[in-house]
């Protein structure tokens, strides 16, 4: 049994859903289907999730959302015209929008949630009344699958004793329709995960369920070994495992929601990446480690230019005991998390998500820091990028380093960090944000040289 | 005026203090002459300073000391011999040497501190007589001197209150003896820095007399870009900057003690070391970084294997606030500092001395970060040798890390471990320690190709 999750570009317009329908079909298998809210059609659409959160607003702030409501609706409307549903079929969705505003909610917080968690609510309602024209379908509502979840309205996250619940589903041969994002608190609360959250729904069911497969449906053929903005053709990944993808998710890949890799590691459930619109392409499997045998040593590359550094040095630095915990302390008062700390004899490099901060919040910071610390530098560094190289095969081949920093230097590219604890499957390195695309380029050729992708 | 101290074994023997008298003759600049004292004439013998421990521990322990008396007054008596002093010069020295036991302490550590002193403390004395015979000289104790130290009977450190007194010595054209290794506490009791101190003691002599030169004699021609134990006659390196040395020391240069560091760099006095038996040679000079123009990326190669590292990888890691607080917490509590902590994505590569640990602390530890941590992985890796490759030059040679890891991808060498942060001064490589030998080599060799040293 597989469970398939389909994204909202996946979901956007009938002729999108009648792709969806097919690949239902086309695998009797595909039994558990998770939907999204309907997605852009074109560049400068809004998503349906997005008019959800416009038309909360307006509640909110007491204002006319009359008009938001029809835009909400006319997205339905146009995949529902597309299948000609009846008025009478689409009565209970258009009801259930339309009531949103008069239910009661805890806290204005409950009531976005519940606002947005609609946008795959309805979606899953309507896929269920298409789809059952073909093959015995049921929409079944996250309540009924048993999706617990903590008492934080828009970051919820699984509760462990949803997953005996989830087991009890009765499936049969039937199809079953669950909407995406969102499950029940224990006040019967509709709380959603954080955005894109359907992808956690899916792993959560795959796991709950026992799946054999976890098919991720979206608009990319696969995932490729370097970002296709970057290097010209990539390689698509054929396997790859669980900590791959995290790790190259961590530097700019973003094609599978980072929770969602949890409920799949800790049920061992395969996923799947596949494009709805050429389901016929072979797409990525992402593999426990167990089931992979390296056949390369780099499996990907990504980069990323979201962060900052800052560089500390002192004399003896690393003879004080309890050094790095006055520092880890201040970094915890201002409520931020650090990356990572590569660190020397006498000095500490500190790397950021530099979007944690404000020009203000990071002067306190530094002043901060720099009061208790009183170190003899102080450096905040702010162009700063991080390139993960990343592969289960790195300790298979000793050569890899030499892979890395040959043609970096052909290139006189300088590495201004390196960071390699003991899990050796990635490598991070540092460079400035101008040389990142280069550095990507001059490694991606180097492990992947005159190949191209599928595309 | 330079700051001129001798080490152990250029001190140990008449016919080395002959040479010492000499070094000191030649040079007139060489005013302030710094003792420590005398060390092994050959690889069996005692030193001093471990015959005074003992002398300390019988007194402390009532037994009989006489013969260990004896034993330390014949190495300064074959001193005396071989400069033909009568004994009515000795007779305060040995006086004092036995009067040790009668005076009072505040506790056993500062009798421990004032018997240890003694090492330094009579060969200054001798030393002065003996350069008196050729140059006006006079024999100057550390509390006249000036040189006020924190309450830590055996392992004081300087108070900067100290360096206003420093600076008041009257030198006039006379040679000044000082014994290295000890200072005064506010009470006027002897307390002694931690072992081979009397590098501290002429650093600190240097910085408050504002010394155009420290010169350190011991018993190497040079400090030597790699360990003479694991590559055949390694480079003498010229000239380093402080920064240089301080991490070669880290990994296992020892030619200059740690801390004496300190009162060098604030004082910003080159460091000279050189050799009490080839004064002729150049040896090694110790700048600050603003007088160093780099000529080639590295400067030197070390290693070190006292390390062991703990894993532990958990899933979403580094999306937690505070995670790393809370294991710096569980070492502050066992009283251990890390050394270094290189992390991926998800996790932590946590770098320890393992001097630190006797087997039931390491296993207690890992017991508490299970508790706390609950990590998915948890690992005690005890095969750990660090390397360091520094040079102020590497930020100037983009080729610098292709140079490193060629040859090492060429012999097969995993490298476990990288660590570099924003100082680039130096990298640091972890390998299996049966690695580690054959790893320095083959760094040295790429950046020393064909060079052979001075010996």
């Amino acid at each position: 049994m597989k469970v398939v999750k389909f994204g909202g570009s996946s979901l956007a317009t009938g002729a999108q859903m009648a792709k969806v329908l097919n690949i239902i079909v086309a695998d009797p298998q595909r039994q558990i289907i998770v939907t999204s809210a309907p997605g852009k059609r074109f560049t400068s659409d809004i998503k349906v999730t997005d008019l959800l959160i416009k038309y909360a607003q307006q509640v909110l702030q007491h204002q006319d959302y009359s008009s938001t409501q029809q835009q909400i609706w006319a997205r339905y409307q146009e995949i529902a015209d597309y299948f000609h549903l009846t008025a009478t079929q689409l009565r209970p969705l258009k009801t259930c929008l339309w009531d949103l505003p008069q239910k009661d909610y805890p806290n204005d917080d409950y009531l976005m949630a519940a606002f947005k968690a609609h946008g795959e609510c309805l979606n899953a309602q309507l896929l269920a009344i298409i789809l059952q024209k073909k093959v015995p379908t049921r929409y079944v509502d996250p309540k009924t699958a048993g999706i617990q979840v903590s008492n934080d309205p828009q970051d919820a996250h699984i509760l462990q004793s949803s997953y005996q619940q989830i087991a009890k589903i009765n499936i049969g041969h039937d199809r079953i329709v669950v909407p995406g994002f969102y499950g029940l608190t224990s006040d019967q609360q509709i709380a959603t995960f954080s955005r894109g959250g359907s992808d956690i729904t899916g792993a959560i069911l795959a796991y709950g369920l026992q799946a054999d497969l976890y098919e991720n449906f979206t608009d990319v053929n696969a995932v490729y070994a370097a970002d296709p903005r970057l290097v010209d053709h990539p390689q698509a990944i054929q396997t790859m495992t669980y900590r791959e993808l995290r790790e190259l998710s961590y530097a700019g890949f973003s094609v599978f929601h980072d929770e969602a890799l949890l409920p799949a590691i800790e049920g061992q459930v395969p996923i799947k990446i596949k494009n709805t619109n050429h389901p016929d392409l072979p797409g990525t499997l992402i593999v426990p480690q167990k089931y992979f045998q390296p056949q390369k040593p780099i499996t990907g590359v990504a980069s990323s230019s979201h962060f900052a550094a800052l560089y500390l040095h002192r004399y003896l630095l690393n003879k004080e005991v309890g050094f790095t915990l006055k520092l880890l302390k201040i970094f915890y008062e201002f409520n931020i998390s650090y990356e990572h700390m590569p660190s020397g004899i006498d000095d500490l490099t500190v790397i950021f998500d530099k979007r944690q901060f404000t020009p203000t919040k990071q002067q306190q910071l530094l002043e901060r820091v720099k009061m208790v610390i009183q170190p003899d530098e102080l450096e905040w560094i702010d162009d700063y990028a991080i390139i993960m190289v990343v592969g289960e095969g790195i300790r298979l081949f000793p050569d890899f380093l030499q892979k890395i920093f040959d043609p970096l230097a052909r290139q006189s590219i300088r590495v201004h960090m390196i960071n390699q604890g003991a899990s050796q499957i990635s490598i991070m390195l540092g460079t400035k944000q101008s040389d990142a695309a280069l550095a990507v380029q001059q490694i991606y050729q180097s492990f992947f040289p005159n190949q191209n992708g599928d595309e």
